[in-house]
């Protein structure tokens, strides 16, 4: 691929834009888009912790994630229709999960769940990685509200984690991929940072053929970068 | 209720936005938005039909709906995660398909299925309404995406249909209830007409108090008040 | 349709059969016929209310409705073996469900749960109308057990509440419609009336063409005529 | 126990009856009682088997079974709610179908496919037993239609098979157990046999104490007995 | 059939091996093996009873059954997939569970759970025989699991329980049918027992033809002979 | 953690053993031990491919993954009894599947499906490591098993695949984590490699602090020096 759609360069991710108090009802609620991707991410708070951690002093956080039907290029079936969900949404939302519990202290979050929900109303490529960066948001303004109504004293985020997609395309590594890019990928990494660059899960696949040790490394240079970048978008948007 | 939030009139919808081309994968794509509420509405043409309709030469058109977590005040278990859809749930899907069908000439269709999905992004009162009407436009251009594609021939839309939820409240017939009028009446009616104001559904459910012949009567005219201006919208945004 | 099946006039329902004490467990159990529609209805009462009327210090009525298998034309699939209640099925116990409590006060039920099972033994149309005169009588009689095992002091039973398919068939206005009447209805409304004439529910459906105001009038004039004459039945069974 | 409920000798069934064309719609259908227990048969007809019998040549006999949540002295959650049939469901319509196909030519049955299904409309005790005997009748019946249609040529009925439940209570073998005999019992057995008293199907549990090779003769012979009762029962509904 | 597989005689038992220990974590953990047929059958020992028992000073046993899919000759579904256990599995855990219940003393138990699991590593016939034989030594090693660590007093174990499945294979009576053998039987029958050779269960269903008396008695003289000797394999197993 | 369990070196993995043959049915069966934890894999072939690969001329791997319930330290739900696959295990065995395609010219396998069944029979940490290195064995024997059948032609199998778990535990890179090791670990990392070192999947996670660029790079080496040990060891079982 001598040349990516619309002339990126191999290091530059999607235009990127995220809106926060996108909806009214919810502590936190986030539109992310990352080019033509876009994800609504809602954060609940809600009292009391799941039965696992009753006592214990500290609180919760849990995703879930969903894609509206025709988010995609063909409608996909609806999961509350079909009766369950399948296991690429279980997966996405287990690691949305358990990336943004990485960036909170769950001591001084108290006796309090907050759940945020990661919807898909447009997909171009990179909804996960776009879920975790909206929603990482969403749960700042959700704890930033809490701290407002006086529900928690300190502020339990601990970094701000972002998220991308990166991968070999054509031999090259590149970042943010999107749909085509995305099918054609050779491999496809997820990467999950911290704002200081430490990471919080890395998640390659070889698709196609195996990746060397050289491909990962151009791999995640490439994540790290992006990942800078991302959290830039993030603070602006917490700032307001 | 001498007076409605925001000094609304009795007989006074509220502000009302239809953006066509909402989302970019969709034959047809509709935010909808009745005040607070949104919904969008995305139309899907595929080629066949359901196994009852096989050789008939026909067409379909249905639809579902559902709510994201987090559209409503408090956070919404999520039918995907719980593994079925809630008897609500299946009742208003069952009433925008219904309702959807009346407005087309399936012949004209030929062996073709229309799936509306209705996801109510932000809830306050009348989603499902709201829905129908907005899932009319979505279906509107899909119809012209087929006709422009030399799929079919005719316009197998015959008329539109909108629709729209009236009730008592305080003893007021008033209509395109809120939440909080909602909760609050003693009478609430979903009425869907077509542009023609013949009607095509109504569904009166006495919350507190059974209704009377009058109170019937008042908020079928109210009902086909409002809908004559939602129509108006419908004729705005198909005529783009 | 200038003569309906057997000579009955468009204002004339089937014959009515109300038999309580039908089976001997329930609390109140009543087999109700209308023609060769057959629906046994069972009431049990219990001790303790659903979670979400914990301490509110009322009581709550609900319903169950379900086909025998065989009960139709031909044999439906069980809804146990498919391990889901279809959509109908769910759209018909709500509507009993909402039905029964406008007739009780459930402040004088007290902590208790009723709940009242439909369940088609044979099915010729009208089955939800059938169970809901039906049902109204069974919760009547668990209501009279409950008085006379002095759990309850006074009756909270406000009113009687019965119901009947009213419709349009070639052009007229039809009460009581059998199967073969119900399939070729252009507009099918179902009507939920007091014992005084005041409407509990309201749900017509243009299953053809759209209704005009004036079909809407003329049904619901037959379902008032009909709805007092199978009041005087449930009275009857009642008064035993 | 020195004397059963109502002077029973312990060789004596309860008062049965068999009513045939209980329903319309079936092509065979039986309200079976045995005292207060009645269940409802219908055999339903359908052209085609189970994929696993395509092309074989032969029918297939199949059965379902459900108990009405009220059918019982205090109310069964309905299965149908709860999303699956219990155990105790299963197996009962498993040893029902496995008794009736016992009965049956299936090679002269052709590529049909007859499912009974079985509705326990009240329970004392001894309802899948008293479902095998009326679910024969229904059988019968249903074959007898298809003769009749000219479906079939020859009866593919080998024989009749009938059923009853022999049980130890209060160390005596007794017949035909009703409710609270079969909660009492030290040994519940549920035998099946033809008409001309070979085996089909001997279930026997130990409920309390294990049982000797001596009391399992005398159940035996009182199955015997008591099975043979039944079948005259069976012939005369038959005949009609 | 004049010769049985491998020249076993009629009344001749596969070999049988009970290990014990097989597995590391459970409180009893046995690998029972008849010829070809192998399951594993580990016992968990949990504080506790389940609701129906709360305060009544007892434990309770309980089991469940699966099958490995490629324990077959062809490959079976995965139940866990499927989303649901067919027939024959909870058929078989029920039946399991009642036969181990029978050999206990439940109050001696005090307020604890045992359940076994019995899963079929590789499947040759007989697979619900072997489970109960070997699921008795798990339950015998779990209990004295439960004295040794002072958890109760006294053992509950009142008797061991054995099973083996009998059958008439080309008009003969043999015992402990392999698959083939199971295939062809004319009549199958699993018969469970206590040590001193009282029934627990008799479970004898006709697959081809009814069965005579005769062939019932020779069948659990069969049956009596194998348990005997299946049982003092079990004495072995537990005394180590 | 200055020593680990019984003096094992960092970059040591545990004693391994992969039996083949280990079950009789399957056309291929491992049992693949890594320490404590034991999984039996068995390879199913079957002819066709799933519907969305029909006519495309190649074939089809795929893998499914359970527990059984006691093999983990204290008891887990069993799945087919939940009614549902947990996201662990959906996850697991998309891992599984993904790895296993990556061995395999699927071309060359022509219209057949291999499912590859992993269940653990024993669990102390690294049981999907275990899985996957137990699965290729298991699916090099099914090939084998095709090729002497004459049903393929060309071994499709391209290259071997194996796993390991590797994780930082109190500050140090070690291999092959067991259970304790693993509950203690900063960070878990699950490596897939092909027999030449090059990588199908890199699954780090952080579950205590994020992990640094270094201690990526030393997880990676520990992991390849380990998977080529593994790699000898499947040679060895397939050479036989």
């Amino acid at each position: 691929m001598s040349t990516r759609a619309r002339g990126r360069a191999a290091d530059e991710i999607r235009p990127v834009t995220i809106t926060t108090n996108y909806t009214r009802h919810a502590e936190g609620s986030v539109l992310v888009e990352f080019g033509h991707t876009k994800v609504l991410c809602t954060a609940t708070v809600e009292t009391g912790v799941p039965r696992f951690l009753k006592g214990k002093g500290q609180g919760w956080v849990t995703a879930e994630y969903g894609m509206l039907p025709r988010s995609t290029h063909s409608r996909m079936q609806r999961e509350a229709a079909k009766g369950k969900q399948g296991g690429r949404t279980m997966e996405i939302q287990r690691l949305i999960a358990r990336s943004l519990r990485a960036a909170v202290d769950l001591k001084a979050l108290g006796e309090h769940t907050i759940t945020v929900d990661c919807d898909v109303i447009q997909a171009d490529g990179g909804t996960r990685t776009a879920a975790i960066t909206g929603a990482c948001v969403a749960l700042a303004n959700a704890l930033q509200w809490m701290r407002e109504k006086g529900v928690i004293a300190a502020n339990p985020l601990k970094t701000l984690v972002a998220a991308v997609s990166v991968g070999i395309v054509d031999g090259l590594a590149v970042t943010d991929l999107e749909y085509t890019e995305d099918a054609a990928a050779e491999t496809d990494m997820n990467v999950v940072m911290t704002a200081e660059g430490k990471m919080i899960e890395v998640q390659g696949t070889a698709e196609g053929e195996p990746f060397s040790h050289e491909e990962l490394l151009a791999m995640l240079a490439l994540a790290r970068q992006s990942i800078d970048e991302l959290v830039e978008h993030q603070r602006r948007a917490i700032a307001g």
